[in-house]
């Protein structure tokens, strides 16, 4: 597959290299302009920018490090397990199984000490159970929410989403950033209620 | 152009709406499949990656996470000015003006804070004047070289380029990271010299 080799720089190298499947990976979610849909590896750079912007919307004493870290990897699964569109319940079912045998062939490329810190993240990022992994996972629902917003609802309007299911969606920011909360209400009750999603923005 | 308003979470939120433009930046290197051109988002998101990956061959004491957060935004320039080919020195000529007025435009968007501190970033970057813009520039060398390992020679082979032009490109590597130039040499040596631009990678 690569010409590297087998030592320490070799598998570090070939792991950089398969990664760069991340960009063929495309999402339900259009880029702003509409122009077309995004990809995962696009998505995981812009919510890491999310982070670094919306830091002070984090619980006291996180480290906005480590939840950048865990941005850039958290998607890297879907190189095998693709992207599971948020409101499809079907794919959900599986969804778990699908990742974790992703994370196991992906991260196993890279040597033992990597592959474990790599891991580490992403287990963190999946369990929700550290105050890094669900401000994380708070922002990761907060960027399609963008998108969508200035992409004349994008998948919401393309997909038929109703205001339950994206509320239900954003949960995880009402819980990890409370701060941010009300103006997520307050978007969205724009967009269903007062029918607010303007072409022209 | 958004709907957020003047407030401080108004102009973040603006700004990483405004960012999702680096997305249809093109960069003249392909992904590794040779499917398509990069653009300077995906390409963003890998070379932080590659920082992650290969921390270990930055110089003792480095700031890994600024080193990550210079990576993530040094770019952001190209959405004005767009991605100036490496080899193109007529492009070189006005670049640093274009990207200036670009910044200046830019990190304005967001609250005096942010805008100071994602501007002093791009600007240590720009200067490298520190172990860790050194560093950041060296893997930002670094990255096209794996693509363009991968991708048939990529723009080595459509845009004709010289062992000598990239041996110069590659420059930082040697002096930032020396652990990773006898590799570097290695692999433009089998390029080059040996003929070894495999197809069947």
């Amino acid at each position: 597959m690569t010409p590297f080799g087998e030592d320490r720089l070799g598998r570090q190298l070939a792991f950089l290299v398969e990664i760069d499947k991340l960009k063929t990976v495309l999402r339900r979610t259009p880029l702003t302009d509409n122009s077309r849909l995004e990809n995962s590896a696009e998505h995981s750079w812009h919510i890491a920018l999310v982070a670094l912007v919306l830091a002070e919307h984090a619980p006291d004493g996180i480290d906005l490090a480590r939840v950048v870290r865990m941005l850039l990897i958290h998607d890297l699964v879907e190189i095998d397990a693709g992207d599971t569109f948020a409101y499809d319940a079907a794919g959900y079912l599986d969804k778990e199984e699908r990742e974790r045998r992703a994370a196991d062939r992906l991260f196993a490329l890279l040597p033992d000490d990597l592959a474990a810190d790599m891991r580490g993240l992403w287990d963190e990022f999946e369990a929700q159970n550290t105050p890094e992994a669900r401000f994380a996972t708070a922002l990761d629902r907060l960027h399609p929410l963008l998108q969508n917003l200035h992409a004349r609802g994008g998948t919401w309007r393309s997909h038929g989403v109703t205001l339950e299911q994206v509320m239900g969606r954003m949960e995880p920011i009402r819980t990890a950033c409370p701060t941010l909360w009300p103006w997520v209400e307050d978007m969205l009750c724009n967009v269903w209620v007062n029918g607010k999603l303007r072409d022209n923005w």
